[in-house]
């Protein structure tokens, strides 16, 4: 298999507590969870079906189809979170349960490739016939990302072969050549999918199929119509008003004329992962243009402080509109949040700046493991900013934003999601191009990239978030000249970086959000970052008016929320004053041990004067306490809100 | 017909410059416009079928039934209008025209007296099979209101008659007796329709049908669901969530139990204010008890500072959570605060407390005029007090909400609504009771109120809301003994009180909310009420999550808004220190003539340091402007508020 390919990650085993615990919880719960969950086993939850599918299209068992036309992805996202697991820890018994259900899979595969229970079971004449709604492709999709994974953690291949079979099927089904269909998924991630299978198989058709529906997406005359008039089907679904039809899975125009983001948020960046991916390795200056255009409309003018994005419900979607984003009505898919994780990080291989991993950070310390719980035995599928929960009991238009974590939803996508991310999370550490090594997270791990054709050990310590210092002792194979690029946080002020305790000028070597440290390293060099990690007070621009007159808090890359528990009941009723000085300190009693806020704030008291009155509230001094936000709904259910009045 | 019940209305005639104005819209533009729509005969809305379903229903027109199961409501709501206008100041065009419109609703009568198109032509086998859903009592009051409202004003009796043998049918289908069906309406207003029958017939019979809706009205066995299993409907429609099934019509359990407003909010307002007239026919204390319940939890935690009820858009409904009152996603129906007018006049009826006026002028001076734009040619149905067009134009949750008034609407039930109170607004200036005279509103008016038998005329001169100076000649028919109570609104401060410019003292004589001059009236007593009119800020109670830190501004009874009009876009970044001084002038040059205020504030300044800063965003002073809420919308399209922050 190919090693050669840009998109190589470097190897990391990850010791970090922070990461650790989180890994852990996904072996020990999550997995174990999904697969009883896989296999209608759970005696709470509705029944996923999804290897009983797999039974029945594999001709071993009678009986109906039953569950989202997407149901196979619950069981390739567990296949795929299984070998980060592996790769992380061996596991025979995990193993044995995954190769055994790979068997499966492979023996529901039809001779001719295609995979898929829904249309194998319910709908066997009519695959291929409605790619905007019925997320055939994506299904394929998470199955490759499955194969690719599970190879790489493995080195087993019985799905991997059995997914380039499929694809090789797909790749006579689609293209522009006159006998093929001009067609494209509704659901974007058969693209992205294309790109991991080639970074190991090394197949150029792999490559061009995505290259081919990236190109084809949102032409005239629209696959979207052809199909449509094909089923003879009058009324269309998934219209999205005023982005043009088609805008809901962002195929309302050509992907490169795409200027802002639109529609549903999970495949908008499921698709400009792709778009990066591409733009690299196809040196593609056009659609490089368009995905930087769109990152900058996203995390400039579309996402939360919590790296939550889709911030209407309306279609799980973007709003659109520049700093449309209310705290309470938002969408902010957790699977959103992990998309833009994947985004980023392909961001910074297309070009190398450190805001990318900035907003990747900002996503995998907030608004991505926010959707989960500590033990990871519930769920959140939407991460609003501001929860008053009787209202989101109550109104129509927040049912979406459940006020408490869920146990297991029938539409499964962001708990396996969620267990993917966090089993790889060492994946998102390192990135290496030409002899840079670049330090995108960090986290206590020991990792060994190649550099130069020659292996490089990284011993990385710290207790990041919680703390600042940071330690990466290097281990070269032999004596060698090559970059570290330390990462250097957007939020960062006063860091410090020593080389052997020598202390170096950071502005004098900071280079686009990296301090690029060039020389020749020898074993048991030690570099040391220090990361100020005072509590920040973190303002809105003027033009998000939702968070006007607000403040937020955060330390390090962790935003901080005030919850019910520590802080009563009617959080708007506070404010805190521009001098207040929050002060940090490490609380291992509670959620599994975070570093909490405390600042003197101010209550307006009710009183009995009226719905309407002539004068202001009296107030009274309170002390506030704020907790990292991931961590939030581990206690008593109540209120939540990140932003907070400011006095001023 | 009855003359001495304690509904009688005094003759108005109002010549106020505020008021009048609204008449004369209503006269020339709205009543004309809604007769050409009613007759299909607007070239630019979709038509109404109103009268065209009267034909078919007479058997003067082939054809089939168009619109919805309300429609004949519009015309009703038309001719109730027409007469308030002709009570007014005669026309002869108009009369003849509703006195021809008024024979073909008689001619489309049934021999049994029942009145109805929709059954009548598209479901004749179908007559009080669904009265949870279908508005068939809904529909009968309506008319009955217009068959009272124009015996008044002309003294014909043709629609009267009708009614009454409507009412005569209806009676023998409805009721507790063993042979009769125990139904009352999915949307209230029977109730206070035959009470305002019982007002010109005096028939007990009315009265008590009136008394047995209310009484009838979710009682076990469910009504509601007994019709439902004859129609042998398995799903039903309407329920409503967290409050009981069929809490959407008030009918979750009996009106006496009720204690906090539930439902669609036009509903209830009607229902409240047949409880509150019935209380008092009947001397009630079970239902006074309900209905003075129902009204603190409407006024004191569920009420905007517009007057504008049902906050949310769901079911058009009050939101049963105390204090959630978002001020943009609010329904707010104009219709709605209509109802609350109305049901206000009958508290102030049922217990002399001048709250209840405080209430109805908050009402009619902001959330009712406010759905009609100053031409009278186009109308809000939701009236929110926050508006950005760009999110409402984007998001779904917002798309009732429209950021300009519509021409019309098929669902037209607010501008004839808005058409008939202003029509009246006469009528809710002053009430008799006994020896009392109770002046619960201000404008310039010369009335004939009969106090012990004897015609006493008022002349009141002003040029409320926008000067505080409002005079009374009092003309007796002859010297006479009794207490003129004047309304001092909760607002006041510093309110003085003159008759023949010597001066009382308010506070020895304030009683409930009113001054009471208790004196022997000659022939030219001059009664004058000086209000300062110094513009005051609101509060909200601290509860009010959505107005916390946030002050609003008001002057005498009107309620102000900023609009972009005056103080450009993004109006959330603005803000105003405490100690600003919000100055009124009059302007006659804008919205027809208004006082606007002017005040010292702040903006946020925009910059270009990306979405999240670490400082807070420069301020510029401004020179703020905000205009009388019920005129936003008038000049060119853009954003408004009403509650800005305030800098503290």
């Amino acid at each position: 298999m190919n090693k050669k390919l840009a998109l190589y990650h470097p190897k990391v085993r990850v010791t970090d507590s922070f990461w650790r615990e989180k890994i852990d919880v996904v072996k020990t719960n999550v997995i174990p969870y999904q697969w009883e969950a896989l296999n209608d086993r759970l005696p709470d939850a509705a029944p996923s079906h999804a290897i009983e599918n797999l039974k029945i299209a594999a001709g071993e068992k009678e009986g109906e189809y039953h569950g989202f036309v997407f149901q196979d992805t619950d069981l390739a996202k567990w296949i795929e979170a299984v070998a980060y697991v592996l790769e992380d820890q061996a596991d025979e018994t995990l193993e044995a349960q995954a190769d055994e259900v790979i068997d499966l899979v492979v023996r529901a595969q039809g001779s001719d490739g295609y995979l898929n229970t829904y249309f194998t079971v319910k709908e066997p004449g009519k695959r291929w016939t409605n790619l905007r709604d019925q997320h055939e492709l994506y299904t394929a999709g998470h199955f490759i990302e499955a194969a690719v994974a599970y190879y790489q953690a493995t080195g087993k291949d019985v799905l991997l072969k059995a997914m380039c079979r499929f694809v090789d099927y797909i790749d006579s089904v689609f293209g522009l050549e006159e006998d093929k269909r001009k067609g494209y998924d509704g659901h974007q991630e058969i693209e992205l999918a294309l790109l991991r299978l080639y970074e190991v198989t090394g197949d150029e058709k792999h490559l061009n199929l995505s290259y081919y529906f990236i190109n084809q997406r949102g032409q005239q005359p629209h696959y979207f119509d052809i199909e449509k008039e094909e089923r003879e089907e009058n009324s269309g679904t998934h219209m999205w008003k005023d982005v043009g039809r088609y805008g809901y899975s962002q195929a309302h125009k050509p992907v490169r004329e795409q200027d802002e983001a639109v529609g549903h948020a999970v495949r908008a960046v499921y698709m400009y992962s792709a778009m990066a991916d591409l733009a690299k390795l196809k040196s593609d200056e056009g659609l490089a243009e368009a995905t930087k255009t769109l990152w900058k409309n996203v995390t400039n003018k579309q996402m939360y402080l919590t790296a939550g994005i889709g911030s209407q419900t309306h279609g799980e979607a973007f709003s659109t509109i520049a700093y449309d984003l209310p705290n309470d009505e938002c969408y902010t898919e957790t699977c959103a949040s992990i998309g833009l994780v994947f985004w980023a990080q392909r961001m910074m291989k297309l070009e190398k700046q450190g805001a990318y991993g900035d907003v990747m950070e900002r996503a995998l310390y907030n608004g991505t493991i926010s959707g989960m719980d500590l033990n990871g035995k519930r769920f959140f599928y939407v991460n609003p900013l501001e929860v008053w929960p009787e209202q989101s009991n109550r109104r129509e238009n927040r049912s979406h934003a459940k006020p408490v974590r869920q146990k297991w939803y029938s539409c499964a996508c962001c708990p396996p999601n969620l267990a993917r991310l966090i089993a790889s999370i060492g994946r998102y550490m390192y990135e290496v191009e030409e002899d840079y090594v670049y330090n995108q997270l960090f986290m206590s791990a020991e990792a060994t990239v190649r550099v130069k054709e020659t292996d490089v050990i990284l011993k990385q310590k710290t207790n990041y978030p919680w703390e600042g210092h940071i330690a990466t002792e290097v281990h070269p194979e032999q004596e060698l000249s090559w970059t570290f690029a330390v990462r250097i946080p957007g939020w960062a002020e006063g860091a410090e970086l020593y080389v052997n305790a020598q202390r170096l000028d950071i502005a004098s070597i900071l280079h686009n959000g990296y301090a690029l440290i060039d020389r020749v390293w020898r074993k048991g060099d030690v570099v040391e970052l220090k990361l100020p990690l005072t509590p920040q007070r973190v303002y809105a621009h003027p033009s998000l008016r939702e968070n006007a007159g607000k403040v937020a808090f955060q330390r390090g890359p962790v935003v901080y929320a005030f919850e019910e528990a520590d802080n009563g009941k009617n959080l708007p009723a506070l404010s805190i004053s521009p001098s207040s000085v929050a002060e940090a300190a490490f609380e291992p009693d509670i959620l599994d041990g975070v570093v909490a806020l405390t600042v003197e704030g101010h209550r307006a008291v009710p009183n009995d004067e009226g719905l309407y009155q002539k004068t202001k509230a009296e107030e009274t001094l309170v002390q506030l306490k704020a907790v990292p936000y991931y961590a939030w709904c581990n206690r008593e259910p109540g209120e939540m809100l990140v932003w907070v009045r400011e006095k001023a």
